[in-house]
């Protein structure tokens, strides 16, 4: 019987793809370059050229079978090997292979983490601002994802809202940190305040409350900023990664889980995610892609770019008069909308071949999202636009 | 809370796995080259050089947007239409780039298929002997895997027990020609057969009933073969095809569905697979990888080593009394085993250094399964040693 739950799905219409559709209509028109397309979390900066040489010496090197052979369904563990050494040196933990499942990106690394972790009928709940895939990655596993609503302060977490909602039917809290599309990072003070919130909650209850922390703008973070490894601060964490961002490399879908070593189960949640995965049709990352980014594990792409943009934009809406949080890593930032209706904000601004995302879907209605992983020289080039777009709308 | 259903799945072994372990062990006793390991169906011939040679230049001369971007959730549309094309000329398809859903190998490819025409509940039949993967691949969308006993004939499909089993609670028919692991593949006669009757029961029930095709070895095929392409047959068929074994890519984990133009929903199905791998965490297979596949869309590995080895193997089991069909494709013989219990007769195998695997997990007790992509030089040497097991174990 033909799924009517994913035909439904259909129907459901996506604003940024529709926005993505305009700008590339109107990029036909007047050349993509003058259309300032604040839409997509696509890096902009290119993947270190240690992992072109990578592949290029594995490929003229190595043999088929080992370049293109099978991967262990866990991952090739030379690989989780690197990663979990990495880490430690990085946040002094304690990873070994046997806490890393190899995982195609930040998507399928949640789609394992939270099928590990809960079961059809349990919560999760996660913080506006939110990425909004959060809904089908976490609602299709059975387990039913709640919003607290946002601290619009400072988009840290709204532990009196949580506290209201982090019920006996809570098995995990999925955080964001940098956050999509905030681009907030959780301080230290908000971890521990978190941490010591569920570690009580746990004991009330009598069963776990995993953190699910999805962290694939964790290398990007601005100077000074306060950026705590979550799972060092609360045991039954599984961390969530990707290399999309950090090496630019979204396409090749390349991530992992690491378990926390004193999590709950922690010697077999990751053989688990190998019986999850014979179920998803995922079996591993592709080999080619595993070996090379084992190879640059430490390198990152150029991350000041996004940081040098931030700061233009940041400046420059301060300066128009918007009420905005100063992100301190991604290359999103969220401010708030000129109007109460977002989405007739971003509607004007398209006018001026400004391209921005209505808050709506990130569960923050009334706010606006630019994406501003595009060249340092388009952003110069939005500002007078968008000050023209403020003047001859708002008045200001 | 911890899923103990993929906990539970923790518990149980798999023969493969444990024959392969005994495999590396003898191998670091008397060096792998003297283990006649016939256990893994790990394509043994290189990759060809032309996919190599693709990929370095790929890496040399585009930009690392071009070459790692994020893939759309479909496919990259060039790669869909190449691949629609290639089909349609090899098999007088109508396929359009519509038609084609890009997925991490034959595994993703039936993740999605099984989702987008089954709801959970509803019965897949399959004939033994089959994959025994396919119980995880179904059961764990909901859906319920149920095996159709073997024709032991001639491997092709038992219609009476099939038309007994065929009730309404089916939803879709999962068949693997060239089969793994017998060798088999599904004539002309047998497809037309099937056919018919799923069309007959589909107006007696009023529902589809879909062929799900799993065609991971739909280019080894062996002289002389008649080898239908199940889909031109039956238009509601989703084929599922990788690359694994025809380029001998499989951990690059990269094949696709076709879906039938004439299929019910042809125009919705790739679309709703697109919303699937929302919630199973799937977003395409790895972007250079598709654009690389694309460009020797028709070029296979060397298959006739597959043959060379079939022959010597087959006219040896055939000498020393054995009862086998015949491969007309793979790289798999199932023969009988000598005596009824194959798990006591592989067993003993070991002693002699031949790894055999039983056909208890494959729906047919009392055969095995030997996987011949090794090397030709090694299947010569491993002949003695067969004669040498057989003769002093049963007298022959």
């Amino acid at each position: 019987m033909i799924a009517q739950k994913y035909k439904k799905m259909l129907e459901g219409k996506s604003v940024i793809r529709e926005l993505f559709d305009f700008a590339s209509k109107r990029g036909a028109e007047i050349g993509y370059e003058n259309v300032f397309d604040y839409s997509l979390g696509n890096p902009s900066v290119p993947v270190p050229k240690e992992f072109t040489q990578t592949m290029i010496d594995m490929l003229s090197t190595k043999s088929s079978s080992q370049l293109h052979g099978y991967s262990p369904s866990l991952g090739i563990p030379s690989v989780r090997k690197k990663i979990a050494e990495s880490l430690n040196e990085r946040f002094q933990m304690d990873y070994t292979e046997n806490h890393i499942f190899m995982t195609t990106g930040a998507a399928g690394a949640i789609a394992h983490a939270v099928r590990s972790v809960t079961v059809p009928g349990d919560e999760v709940l996660t913080f506006a601002p939110f990425f909004p895939e959060y809904h089908p990655y976490i609602d299709l596993t059975g387990a039913k994802l709640k919003v607290v609503p946002p601290n619009k302060e400072n988009f840290q977490i709204n532990f009196t809202l949580l506290e209201e909602m982090l019920t006996d039917k809570v098995a995990a809290i999925l955080i964001n940190s940098p956050n999509n599309p905030s681009g907030v990072v959780y301080s230290t003070e908000t971890i521990k305040k978190l941490a010591e919130l569920l570690s009580k909650k746990e004991k009330e209850y009598g069963h776990e409350i995993f953190i699910i922390s999805d962290e694939p703008y964790r290398e990007i973070l601005f100077e000074g900023v306060d950026a705590p490894y979550v799972s060092k601060y609360y045991d039954n964490t599984l961390s969530c990664y990707s290399y999309s961002k950090s090496l630019s490399l979204p396409g090749e879908r390349i991530g992992y889980i690491a378990v926390n070593p004193a999590c709950v189960d922690s010697d077999s949640i990751v053989s688990m995610c190998g019986q999850i995965s014979r179920g998803i049709g995922h079996n591993c990352p592709p080999s080619i892609i595993q070996l090379a980014v084992a190879d640059v594990v430490d390198l990152t792409s150029d991350m000041s770019i996004y940081e040098r943009n931030m700061n233009l934009i940041y400046d420059k809406l301060v300066e128009l008069g918007f009420t905005c949080i100063k992100p301190g890593g991604t290359f999103y930032i969220f401010p708030k909308a000129l109007e109460e209706d977002a989405k007739a904000f971003c509607q004007k601004a398209l006018k001026y071949d400004l391209i921005l995302v209505p808050g709506d879907s990130f569960g923050c209605p009334g706010y606006f999202r630019m994406a501003y992983c595009i060249d340092t020289e388009k952003v110069e080039r939005s500002l007078p636009a968008l000050e023209k777009f403020v003047k001859s709308e708002y008045g200001k």
